[in-house]
């Protein structure tokens, strides 16, 4: 299973380190990590999606709230969230394709931030299933390049 | 100084405690990670945001180089890329104060994906100084959360 965890933890070096010890200790694959200041610059916000079991999953949670260098953690299984993910992508364009291409842009709301003669950049933000859905899109004509930002996650609601 | 560097990297448990580890030594913050998969699941993106000396970076760098786990890396100080950020924002909403929270969402081209009965939270991608930006003129107004996907980028030409 692919579960989402979410930290508030100081901002100071090695964070990251102890975090990624603490996490190999049990056979869990790190999906995706975002991490970036929030607007408090000593506080940093942390997401991680993980692959494993459960039980694995549950115990890496809790020792990671047994830290000194995190200040809470949110339970993002129990609690709604609003999930999105950002990717770039660098694709092949050759003429023939140009607007099939850029039908896909428009039916996934992406947005273009590059151009060079044979190829395109585009960005788009969306939850996992439609940053995979225009990856799958776009793979036929050629992907030169892909980067996606790892999921991050608010929980819903005023809290 | 804060530099940015980007690498593929085998996508294997223990890949990020290494690099941590390697990052650690030196007297260095990590500004923002960011780690995704890229189009062949084997392999992921991996984006750091560095605080600290040219020479430290460049000793991180060149240390990661050599890793086993990086396939290839990209010096984003002497190339053009294109670099963006996403970002959630939580803020608190009260009715006097709508229209001009709204008219902010609208100048940073920022979409509603969540409403509770006393806040808004939005998403917007943007280069590091309009999510700035946007934060700085919705914090006035009481953010409740927040949450950055630190930077992702991609070298702009064909490449």
């Amino acid at each position: 299973m692919t579960q989402t965890i979410s930290a508030l933890t100081k901002n100071s070096p090695g964070v990251l380190a102890d975090m990624a010890q603490a996490i190999r200790k049990y056979n869990v694959n790190i999906r995706s990590i975002s991490a970036g200041e929030t607007e408090d610059p000593t506080i940093s916000r942390l997401t991680i999606g993980l692959d494993g079991s459960e039980d694995d999953i549950q115990r890496i949670t809790e020792e990671m709230a047994d830290m000194d260098v995190i200040i809470s953690m949110d339970d993002l299984r129990r609690k709604e969230f609003v999930d999105r993910e950002l990717v770039l992508v660098k694709v092949a364009m050759e003429s023939a394709c140009t607007t099939q291409i850029m039908q896909i842009f428009e039916v996934f709301r992406a947005n273009v931030v590059g151009m060079g003669q044979r190829s395109i950049t585009v960005e788009m933000s969306g939850d996992r299933e439609r940053v995979d859905g225009l990856i799958k899109m776009l793979a036929p004509f050629g992907i030169k390049s892909l980067c996606r930002s790892g999921m991050i996650a608010l929980k819903r609601g005023d809290d």
